[in-house]
């Protein structure tokens, strides 16, 4: 790793501490809140919260705090409350994710919807406990994004400045749904394009992981639209070679590292570039073993390690990895060839080009 | 009805067109967004409008407007914006809610989810139809709850008055997640007490129906938070009494002219006062009824003209008509009593008065 990427590293564990200290104040707000509900809402708040402090990088929010320090921003403690917010949206993101994905567990811990649906059996309610599961955890994902809007809404910063990051918060909601459709409909569909894979790249983590924060951060330390379009010549490449990298470690990961399951991308069959690359350069037999293994929920060890073969033989997990870098080189040149870089803080902007090296030499 | 609530209710369906223009221009905008993603965002963008624009009586929508002009405001091209905005998270929890009843039809429509379960099954998609079109509707959902946010949070008015205005949405939102899931434990729990359905009455009707609405208009004509708390004693007991109304109709109600089943509130076992109370002053026999027909998908007109019979017999109707009768004096009390009264524009306020009478009054 370059000397940038390990400072960013350094930063990103340093930052993550402060972060999370702030998500525990704001939950415990929430709870005095919901105990003005019932003794029911502590315990989901409670859940929520689990979710939400379980782990995870914490870059979102990191590129909230490190682009608005490099515009200039130093109101420090009101920005860490907009970067607790955006994890919080991601945690949002997460309960409704592990819904669609039907996920029994969420970094070792049992996802809301299956801890409502145990709820459910446990104590002999009437209907479907599996449908009970699922309109819970819906709901509390979404009591999680209105308290995340809320702090950002509420933070101390100047109104005209808050109703312009929260417009870009908004449309990037928005976006972020379209994105997950696209996903499921890729997920379903026969006959991709690897367009429809870039698409989906693009929408879900290109603009929500890397274009949104980093957006958000520089509004809130007064940037103009000029600005911010140039800023996304770093982060939607930045943001898609992100994803890429995480869909190799999603079937070549250490689970010991990534703390997620390095077979459940398969047995979801999540449509990748691996997997449309595989498809597209495989044999015929290759196809049949794809076709059956993807999305198989019960798949064998055996039959991932075969998918994993024709990844590798296939040259598809050459072309991730040469895409990734390929898009990291260009996030790079836009931050290097910024005409704002001059008068940028130091210490954001290296984060920014460290990070960019990073998060494609990863292993979790 | 009083000659105000026939005044209201005239008032109420004029202003029930000027509100679905404007949802109109903002389904045309959100359908051109749409377009940069793919035919499918298109078409699950006009699946939202069409479950936005069916019908409705566009109550909240009202209450924003007429409490602002009550409160001297006179920006109405631009809170009619914000009216717009009402309905639109309106047609977001219906959609939720759709998911979450697994409803059929939505005024004559088939509900989202549905939509795009019949729409897999077609296409004969992989993975599993019924999930599927869950998955879809509740994103569908979220992108317009999102595109309500930022309709109000870009709306041309003070900035300050912006964020307190969101402020209040975002927390009416949250406090509606906490109704709905209450509601539905309500629907799974044994042995409920009379506040558990009150209060579900109070969070899902009171403040999202009356509360929010009426706190949104006046915020953005300047009303300070103690006029707020006081219009909220107009404002809950304005609403609990609408919902117990809706719930007579739900199982007393014409369908011709409420639009929906006056059976599917049986049939999805939903708690109200008028269950609640059978059950309480019914005879071990009705309690074995109420048991088997109260969330039966499959009851016949027989089974559920018996409940109605439960209804009757043990007061419940009338405890329910005399409960809303009362929260009604209550709200139009508060209304006559309240400090700011003398200084209100009397349209709005004669609205608000007349509405209270013809909500009660109404067979819609």
């Amino acid at each position: 790793m370059t000397p940038k990427a390990i400072k960013a590293k350094e930063n990103l564990s340093e930052f993550k501490v402060k972060v999370e200290d702030e998500l525990e104040k704001i939950f415990k707000d929430e709870i005095e809140i919901a105990k003005e509900f019932t003794p029911y809402a502590v315990d989901y708040i409670n859940e929520l919260k689990n979710v939400t402090l379980a782990g995870g990088k914490r870059l979102r929010a990191a590129f909230v705090y490190y682009t608005y320090i490099m515009h200039g921003g130093n109101k420090l403690d009101e920005i860490l409350r907009v970067c607790a917010a955006i994890e919080l949206i991601h945690a949002f993101f997460l309960v409704e994710d592990d819904f669609m994905d039907e996920a029994e567990t969420r970094r070792g811990y049992p996802t809301i919807h299956r801890t409502y649906e145990e709820m459910h059996e446990k104590n002999d309610y009437k209907k479907d406990s599996h449908h009970f599961g699922n309109t819970i955890a819906v709901n509390v994902g979404i009591i999680g994004d209105h308290m995340a809007l809320n702090l950002v809404n509420n933070a101390n910063f100047a109104p005209e400045l808050i109703i312009k990051a929260m417009n870009r918060l908004n449309r990037q909601v928005i976006t972020t749904g379209h994105g997950q459709i696209h996903d499921v409909l890729n997920e379903v569909r026969s006959e991709l394009t690897e367009q429809d894979i870039i698409n989906v790249l693009h929408w879900k983590t290109g603009i929500y992981t890397y274009d949104n924060p980093i957006h958000i951060g520089a509004i809130l330390a007064g940037a103009n639209d000029s600005e911010l379009k140039d800023l996304s010549r770093y982060a939607v490449p930045g943001g898609v070679a992100f994803q890429i990298q995480d869909d190799i470690l999603g079937s070549f990961g250490d689970e010991s590292k990534t703390g997620k399951s390095a077979s459940s991308d398969i047995k979801e069959g999540k449509q990748t570039l691996l997997t449309f690359k595989a498809y597209d350069e495989g044999t015929e037999e290759d196809r049949q073993v794809l076709d059956e293994v993807l999305g198989d929920m019960d798949a064998t060890d055996e039959d991932i390690d075969s998918v994993r073969e024709i990844f590798l033989r296939t040259g598809a997990l050459e072309y991730s990895k040469a895409k990734a870098l390929e898009l990291v080189h260009e996030a790079k040149d836009a931050l290097a060839n910024n005409q704002q870089n001059g008068n940028w803080n130091q210490e954001g902007r290296d984060f920014l080009e460290g990070i960019a090296d990073y998060m494609i030499d990863r292993d979790l």
